[in-house]
Parts: C-alpha cells; structure tokens; sequence
C-alpha cells in the first residue's frame, strides 16, 4: 500500500475494491455447505468465552453497572453489522481487554466525582465514544492507515505478549479471588464460611488446571496414535469447547453436604430480568452531564481511539499475512471508518464498544484455510480418481486437475487465477514419471498416489466469504438469550480458560521465542536451530539479540505496570502507539540496520531447519508422505495460535534446497555450534548466501 | 545356570564364587569415594516412601498392630543384613505390596478367632514366618532356583503390571479416603467436619495431581533445553524427593483459618513412644497359639513361600540382566536361603519380613551402572588429555587408554578382564584417522575429540559393590528415628507418589506396549516401527499379537480380582507361579513355537528402529555426538524404570548396520505400512534376516 495522505483517497479504493467481490463473498460462502460450521463453531467458542469472563470482569470493576449482557450484546451486534457492511470479513470484532481496561479507569475516574458519579457514568462514556468516533473518523479519512507497514513485528509481538500477560494476570487473579469473599454477596451464607471458601478455592485450582491441561493436550490430538482419525480430528478441532463442558459438568460431582455456590458459576444478570435494560436508555442521560465533562470526554477517547487504530489494523493484518495466500484486497480505511460508526452506536445504548480482536482474528483466517483445503483436496482427489479409472496418462490426469482447481478458484475481475499450487504438482509427478521412464503409460497408484500427493502440494489457500463471521456473531447474539445455560460454567473453568488462551498465544511469537533463547543453555541452542527457526537466529550475534530482546522486555514491563497505575493508567495505549517512531527512529541509532531487519522482519520469514540427518532418497521420502493426512500436515504448516503461518517449504521443495545449500549448511553448522550461534556480522560466503535467499524468497 | 536338584549344590557353588569378590565388592565400594552417595540416595528414596506408605496402609488394615515404625525396621533390618551377608548385593530387600496383602488376609482371618483375635495376630504370624522359612529352604537346598530361566517375560511383566495396577489402586483409593473420616481420629473435631472435609480433599487432588505431574517432569530434565547442565542432572537425578519436599512445603501455605489436620498428614507413632513396642516381643507370646492354628499357618505359610520364591528370584534377575554386562556371577539359590533366615528373624521379632523388590532393585543397578559410567569416563578423560598433551599419536594414545581402562576392571579371578568397550572406541578413531590420512600424526581434537569419544562408547558397566546397599539401608534405618520429620509429609503426596511409581514402572514392559499396540490406530502402526521395539513387532502377525495380549490381559484381570475375594485372595501368589507351567505347556498348543520365543523372549531385546531418514555420512553423525552429555546417552540406552535396558547399538554400529541392512529394510518396509504391520508368518528373506541377526546378538 502506498503511503499518501489525500483525504477519502485510501476509503475509496478500499470500497471499490470491496464491492467487486461482495457478492462472490456471500456465494462462495453459501457453496461451502455444512462445513462452513466448523470454523464457525471454532471461532464462536473463542469469540464468546472471553467476552463472558470479560463482562464477568467488567461487572465486578463498575460496580454492576456493565455486565456479561452487555458484552456479549455488543460483540454481537457489532460482529453482525461488520460481517455484512464490512471492509475486511475476516476479521473478528468482539469486546477485548484493552477496551476493559480503559473502562475500568474511567469508572475509577468518574464514582468519585460528585457531579458524574455512578449514575452518570454510562452516559459519560457516550461523550467518550462520540469523541473517539470522531478521532477515528478523522484518521480515517486522512488514510492514516496506509502507514500499516511501519506496524512492524516489534510493535504487533509487544502487544500480543501484553494481551497474554493481561489474560494471565486476570487468571491468577480469579483464582486467588475463589479464596476470598466476592463483593456482591452476602458473606454470612454458608458457601463464604472459612472452610467452604477453602475448599472453594481448592476446587477452583483442580477445575482451572484441569481444563488447562486438558485442554493443551486435546489440541494436539491430531498427531495421537490412539483413536480413530475421525475422533482425533474433532477433539482436536473442538477439544477445548469439549473440555469446557466436560470440566463442566466434572463441577456438579460433589452433591453431598456441599452448599449452593460452590463451585462459584458466572454471574451475569439475564437479559430479561428487571432492571438489565436500565443502561439501554443511556442517550436520555447524555445531556445531563455537565458541559466540562463533555470537554474531559476527549481526553480518554484520544486514548481509545489511538488504542483502537492500533490494535484493529493489527489484528486486520495478522488476519491477512502475506503467507496465506489470500485472493482478496485489504480494507483497512474503511473497516476504521465502520468502526467509528459502531463506537457511537454503542455509547449512545450504552454498551462498551467492540473492536479487531487478536488472536481470534487470524485463528478465523487459520480455521478457514483448514476448510479450503478440505474442500480443495475432495475436489482434486476425486476429478483424480475419475482419470484413473478412465486410464489417462499424466498429462491428460494433470489437465483435468488443473481445470478442476481453476474451477474452485474464485472468479475475480482484477486477478488471475493462480496456478502457484499445482506446478508443484505438475513438476513432482513429472520427475518421478520420467524416472521411472512411464510418462505416457496410464497413471496407476506407484507413480501417482492421489491421496497423498494432493495433500501435500496443495497450496495454503484461504475460503474468503462473510458467512462464517456472520453466523458466529449470530451465534454470539444468541448467548444473550441462552444465559442460564452459560451461567452453568464454574468460574474457575473460564479462570482456566484465560490461562489456556494465553499460553496458546506465545508459540510464534517471536518476541517470546526470543525471550526463550536467552534462557537456553548455549550447549542447546543448537536444537533451535534444528527447527524451524526465524532468521535472525542465524544471522544476529547473540549479543545483539540479547540487547534487543532485553530493551524490548523492559518496554513491555513498563507498559505492563502503566496499567497499574490507578488512572495515569489510562495512557497505555499512548505507550504502544509510542514503539511504531521508536522503532523507525531511535532503534536504527543503537542496532545495525541488518540486524534490525532480521530481528523486526514485517514479513514473518522463517528459516528451515538446519538438517542433521537428510532425507536419504526420494523413494524414503515419499514414504513420509504417506504417514499423515492433509488436516495434520496443515497443523504442522500453521503451528501457532496467533494465526502465523511457518514459511515452510513442502518436503519435495526443502530437499532440494538442502541438496543445493548441504556443502555450505556443512561448512556453516560446525562453526555455529563452536561459537554458540555467534556468527560474525560480515559473515563468510555460506551464511549471507543463505540469509540472502531466504529474504529474497520473501520479498519477491 | 543348568538345572540340577542336587541338593546344596546351588549353595555351594553361590557361595564359591561370591567369596572369590567379597572383598573386593567392599574395596571397590570404598574406592568410588563420594560419589557413591548418588545411587545411595537415589534408592534410599526410592525404598523408603513406598515403605513409609505401606506401613500407614497396614496401620489401617491391621487396626495399629503394625505401623511404619514396622515396616521401616523391616526394610532397615533385612537391607543391612543382606547387604552384608548376601550373595547379591544389587538386589534390594524391603517391605513390598504382596506382603502387605498377604498380612492384611491374614488379619482379617485372625481377628474374628475367638481364641487369636487380634493380641495374637502377630504371634500367630511368627508360626507363619516360621513355615514359611522352612518351605524357602528347603526350595533353596533343593536347588529351585535353578529353574529361574523359565521365568520368562510373560510372567514377570504380568507381575510387574500387577504390582504397578495395586499401587495405582492405593493411590486412587489413597485420595478418596482423604474426603471422608479416617478411622481413627474423632469425627467432631473441626477439621472433619463436612466443609473441612471437602476441603481437604480439594486440597489433596490438589498435592497429588501436583506431586505426580511435576515429578514425572522432572525425571525428563536431563533434557531439557533451559538452565545449566549440573542443574539439570541434578534435578533428574534427584527430582522426585526434591518434588516431595516441594510439595510438602506447598501443604504448609495455607495458614489463615485453616485447622490443624488439613491436609492430613502420614500418621505413625514414634518409635519411643510408650507401647510401639508392645510387639517386638512377639516371640514369648508364640507358645501362647493354638496347636491348631500353628498347624493352620501352613497354608499362609505355603503362600508367602512361593510369592517370596518368585518375587526374590525375578527381582534379582531383573537387577542382573545381560545387559548390565555383570561381571561377578549370581547367587539365587544362598539367597535365597539367606531370606529365610531373614523371615524367621523378623517373625520372632513381630515385623513383617522384606523380600527382594520391583522396581527398586532394577533401578539400584541401573544407578550403579550411570555411576560406573562417570567413574571411567573421568578416568579415561584424563588419560586421553595427558597424551594429547604429550603429542602422542594415536595408537599410543589408544594404548595407554587401554591400560586406564584394564585397571579400572574388576581383578576377578576367574575372569580375564573384557576389552569389549574400547575396541569400539579404537575402530572408529582408526577409520576417521586414516580416512583423514593422519594416523601417525600427533592427536589432537578434530581427530580425536576426547569429550565426546570417550562418552559415546564407553560399554555399559556397573559399579557392583556393597557399600550403596549398606548405606541406602541405614539411611531406612534413620528413618524411624527420623519419623517426627517423616510425619510432616501430606498423605497426599504419598498417593501421589503411589501413582508416579505406578505409570514409571510401566514404560519397558512389553505387555504394557503390547496393550497399547491394541489401541494404536492401524494408520499410525508405523510409529511403533519408527522407534526402538521389540522383534515381536515385525515377526508375529497382528492378530496372533492381539490373542496373545488378551489372554494376557484377561490373566492380569484374575489375579487382580483375586486379592480383592476376603479369604481366598491370600491364593493369589499361587495363581501367578502358575503362569509359568502354563507358558511352558499350555501355550505352546495354542500358539506357534515361533511366535512364542518372540513374544515372550526371555532376553529382553529389542530391534532398532527402521530408518525412515539414515545418517548421511560420518561427518553429520560425528555431529550428533557433541550434543549430547555422557549421562544423557545413558539415559537414552537405560530408558526404563523397570531397570530394562534398550538393546541399543552405539550410533557407529548402528549405521554400519543400517548400510548392511538398508536394501532389506526398504524393500520391507513399504509391504509393513501397506498390510498394516501384518507381514506373514513364513516371511520373505528380508525379515527372516533382520530376525534371525537380532536373535543371534542375543544369545551370543
């Protein structure tokens, strides 16, 4: 994207690119059938835990005055506008931590004072939104946006370790609380005696470690022996769901003798209960407030909207990374746009505004890429099988595939269909056929292994349609009427549930992997390099990365600890926003530029891993081929939870880069593993060689 | 050993050949120095929590005739004089599982005679010692153990899971207890009211979940990547009474408003405390039995005999597998009138007798070989320096190797010291020099690195003395003086560790591997392939596998259901001796004679694992060594709690192997994945090879 700033110049072309797919976004969705529910479900689960726990969370800091209702209204109201009128439908709006967190200082802000106090705090935060509209739409408008590529690793892995750390500290903090005397009830019932708030508080322990435990162990159920892989395939795909319930359900087993409230469940109001709708009517009120706090409105919203521009193009992009192939254009001006507008909806009825939320973002964009890919192998697999059967030779096989896969590419105006994915196809089959000297002999299962083949040169491509978003936001919405049923969860299941979410984030972030190195003994780091790793890890000293990653810790404490801070708190935002011009101007002073691009690659280039054993032949690899199915080499393509996507190559291509690289890889090893990863800054020919191929792959 | 019943020849002969090293094992003891306090706390630990449990679980079954107190000074009194005056001293004698059933029948049957009941019980027991110490000599003297090569791996691997499902059963019955009013205590005191109760038993999942997660971690520590390597060996050596003692500090936070009793602690009396020793004067109290009753306690007595007989024989077997590569020769017939005397002495005194004991005494040689391992390696390091220091070239270096490794053998007489390890060690630096062309030049460290070498190499040794059997007992011994300290100890943590031993005995068992192979799903077989297995694996069809471990499992089932029948369970130990005629004759008519010898080889040996990716040449493998420390390859070799060893080739023999084998393997390996492991009976060449080599190492 280039960077100019001419008014309403980046909304226009992010609407006309838009609407040249809108219609293709609803139909394709639509062609996916039944299976458009399991990315749906996926991402419900977790769209809507977090915004209970959230709302949970914001009713215990305002007093009741917010509750779990009005989250989960506005995270559906707004993901049900933004699915249908929005830029990016990718993207997944929900109320997130930050925004809890700048309500509970304004709520902090505003009790004590005489003339705004509890009554008129809801209406206070309307003049917040309406202000913070206004900031965004002026942002929008002058394209601010289009600066999206400065938004650097540095900046987006600060943020996303912060929002870890924010769920954490919210974990503990529910787990110590299960000890203590909530503030709502009456301390005399028998449930908030010392002995029943002990056992309270241990069974919360065995609840949320339980769900933790087994809920990271279910997600890696894909690559189990045991089971069938039909099961192993939904555990892992709604193993945590699955143990939510289960865990659940675990919490009803003590009957006898225990009192009612323990476990401690959610607490949330039902939405037609007396009273929930007090704070619907909060436009009423906004012109009580005293004119003075119409002024001091802007103070936090400049602080909400430099928080929202942030953090909703972040989550824009990660949904959108280069490695997932998408077909379609971004939306970046007008999806900011859009999000000013449902800011004022949502102050004027009195609920905190939703906005991009990480990771569930780019956990959609995943979820959906595991669908295409489904949907893509059944097609090819069959047009594959019916060739076989026909006894066509390679060629015609290949020619009706490739007619198969243009076919399920989406019609766009302004692009061509790719054919990235089946050359490799093409050129794999092709080798092997001429090997074996059979190229026009029909096509039989030795040359050609339709089941396994397919799955493996298939290229990451993503199902991009707007009915996923929508049903899930829909489904969101629907958690307000089915209230009882959630306030069934123990509240240490969703204390668990954070811990979970937290820990899932921290693979593939750089930031945190780098944070690991400097914790590895130096006679271990030598299994970093064994596999896949970031690039820096060849071709940064050790120093270097030490001293970066060190600067990068003390900045992300101090943004933790500004939270703390009861309402100076409110600038945090400010400091996040702050480490876009550090990184462009005060950095480069301190770091060589060559390191910085490594350490701080926009791009997220991995390198292979450097191989200690090397695949024999071809005939032993194309063994491995045949020992996992499509779903599980997808797992393995994207491993983290963020929705980053590892540049792996495929097994055919990576062999011959170690056949092309092995003389120098040989060459390089001993020395990297003498000096503990130590390489010189003006390395010898074989590293930079290395380095350097890696970044052009990634640039071009 | 052949199988004579010549009566006393097995004694003698035992008794010739220890006498010829009984100095020495003290010499050689005394020579290790220091280090010998490693495997001495490592088993010390490893014999005293399960003793410390079994005396709390007879405390209960026994209404308070016997305590820990007891079973300690058992365990204490039977290790020193074992240890002294035994054959061999690797075996480890304590309290085990099957007693504690044996004497809990008898208990039961006792308690309701009116002229027993339970002031004679233990009297009553003396009678029972008595017996059975006459039945275990004449086994002895008539050369029983001589038959000690038809305990095949059916039988002790369905004890082994039998012993390992009882301490399960503690565990799991262990916390369940913990929410309900122990017997003994007052049920109106504060801390078993029903809030505290539940509690309590919170707090005990908490402890025992806590305990077994953390300590099954800790034993992986060696590899793992944060941290300094003295601090990981330190935690893997010693990461479980380390976790005890974590845990047991855990279980002093909770202070406020918590009474005392939560969480239970071990209960047990002091051993001066007035009337614990009410019982250690059993013997006036014997004339005091019923004629009848002392001709009755025949029949408990034939029990224990043949449990005693079998448990014995098998521990020490397990301590002395070929693997270890021993050099001093068995002693299962004195030992096993040794034991006899033992019973008879702790009858008279009123403690229930120690016999020889799984896992423990495995582990104890296991320990001794790592221990070994460190001795000679610091010894041939040093060596290697001074001539590299000196320009020695490389046959000089060799030789004077070889002179440091002949004095650190045994001098036994009737053996000429082995050469076996360093022949390894000398072909290899051998090939590498000359491939280098530099085999009269000085050594220095690209030709010859000493670290890494020498580690690789060294053969298994163990350090077989008698110093870390004496000690480790007198540290049980300290224990009863040491019970004030011991009863600081949450029960929890006890059941805890129940289970820990439970799921480590398990890895190693073929049967165990076998029950899960039942479970793999057919698509994932090859995983098992992939890995280190048993020759079975590839040999025996899958469905003659599936028979087999099911009549296995259905055995298992009976003798676990056995001990729970009141009276009738004290048969149990008959029903596994009985397995060993079964095998014998019985099988055979059901299963193929093949089949059989792989399914159920004595020798514990295992195929390496088919390589799906081969080394490619010298100078990558030659990589893979220096990643590695000494212990961490040890402890890749001795994989198995049980004390197993792996039947591991050194990487150099490995890969001459697989280039020996290669063609065989790849043209087997694709028929294995596609019939799903179900290779036919009468094979082709290619495995008949692979089997045949296998079974030929073994038996050389």
């Amino acid at each position: 994207m280039e960077e100019t700033f001419v008014p309403f110049r980046g909304i226009k072309n992010d609407l006309k690119a838009r609407l040249l797919c809108y219609k293709q976004d609803w139909t394709s969705g639509f062609r996916a059938g039944i299976r458009i529910l399991a990315p749906t479900t996926y991402i419900f689960f977790a769209s809507a835990i977090p915004v209970i726990s959230f709302g949970e969370q914001l009713e215990r800091s305002t007093d009741g005055s917010l509750t779990a209702v009005q989250t989960l209204a506005s995270t559906a109201l707004c993901g049900i506008i933004h699915s249908v009128f929005g830029g990016q439908p990718l993207l997944i709006l929900g109320v997130a931590e930050p925004t809890v967190l700048m309500y509970t200082f304004m709520f902090n802000f505003a009790k004590d004072r005489k003339d705004l106090g509890h009554k008129l705090f809801l209406a206070w935060t309307g003049w917040v939104c309406v202000w913070t509209a206004l900031l965004l739409f002026l942002l929008a408008i002058l394209g601010a946006c289009s600066i999206i590529n400065r938004f650097t690793r540095v900046a987006g892995e600060l943020f996303g370790l912060l929002i870890a750390m924010l769920f954490m500290q919210q974990a503990i903090r529910g787990i110590v609380e299960e000890f203590g005397i909530p503030q709502r009830e009456n301390p005399q019932q028998t449930a908030l005696q010392p002995s029943w708030r002990f056992g309270n508080g241990m069974f919360a322990l065995v609840l949320s470690f339980g769900l933790l435990l087994t809920a990271i162990r279910s997600r890696k159920a894909r690559s189990w022996c045991y089971g069938t892989g039909w099961l192993r395939g939904l555990i892992a795909d709604y193993g945590v769901p699955l143990m939510v319930l289960v865990w659940t359900a675990i919490s009803y087993i003590p009957v006898n003798d225990v009192p009612r409230g323990i476990p401690r469940r959610l607490y949330s109001p039902n939405p037609w209960s007396a009273g929930a709708y007090s704070n619907w009517t909060v436009i009423k009120e906004m012109v009580n407030v005293p004119p003075l706090y119409i002024l001091g409105a802007f103070v936090p919203a400049t602080m909400i909207a430099v928080l929202y521009y942030f953090d909703h193009s972040v989550a824009s992009q990660l949904a959108q990374q280069k490695e997932f192939n998408l077909k379609k254009l971004p939306s970046y001006h007008y999806d900011l746009l859009l999000l000013g507008f449902l800011v004022i909806l949502c102050g004027l009825i009195g609920i905190p505004p939703s906005n991009g939320v990480i990771p569930q973002s780019p956990m959609h964009t995943k979820s959906l890429a595991t669908l295409k890919h489904q949907l893509l192998r059944n097609k090819l697999v069959s047009t594959a099988r019916k060739c076989t059967s026909k006894n066509a030779n390679l060629s015609q096989l290949y020619r009706s595939m490739q007619e198969a896969y243009n076919e399920m590419q989406t019609p766009l105006v302004y692009q061509l269909p790719s054919t990235l994915g089946l050359k490799h196809l093409k050129e794999s089959t092709i080798r092997l056929a001429s090997s074996t000297g059979c190229i026009d002999a029909p096509v039989d299962g030795t040359i050609f292994d339709v089941d396994k083949e397919i799955d493996e040169l298939l290229p990451v491509e993503v199902k991009e349609q707007r009915l996923s978003n929508l049903l899930q936001a829909l489904m969101v919405g629907g958690c307000v009427a089915a209230m009882p049923l959630l306030k069934k969860i123990p509240a240490a299941v969703l204390w668990g549930y954070f811990a979970f979410m937290a820990i899932e984030s921290l693979p593939g972030n750089q930031f945190w992997e780098r944070i690991l190195l400097l914790f590895t003994a130096p006679s271990r780091r030598y299994k970093v390099l064994e596999e896949y790793h970031a690039t820096f890890v060849e071709t940064v000293p050790f120093k270097t990365i030490a001293t970066f990653t060190l600067f990068q810790t003390i900045y992300l404490l101090v943004c933790f600890g500004i939270t703390w801070i009861p309402l100076a708190g409110v600038l945090f935002p400010l400091l996040i926003m702050l480490l876009v011009p550090v990184r462009q101007y005060l950095l480069p002073m301190f770091f060589k530029a060559v390191h910085l691009q490594d350490l701080d690659a926009a791009e997220f280039e991995e390198a292979p891993p450097i191989p200690y054993m090397a695949f024999e032949d071809l005939e032993l690899e194309g063994r491995t081929t045949t020992t996992m199915d499509g779903a599980e080499i997808l797992d393995q393509i994207i491993t983290t939870s963020r929705g980053e996507i590892h540049r792996m190559q495929s097994p055919n291509t990576s062999s011959v880069l170690e056949k092309a690289y092995s003389p120098q890889i040989r060459q390089l090893s001993p020395s990297l593993t003498e000096k503990g990863l130590e390489l010189s800054p003006t390395p010898s020919p074989a590293p930079s060689t290395l380095g350097q191929s890696s970044r052009d792959s990634s640039s071009s």
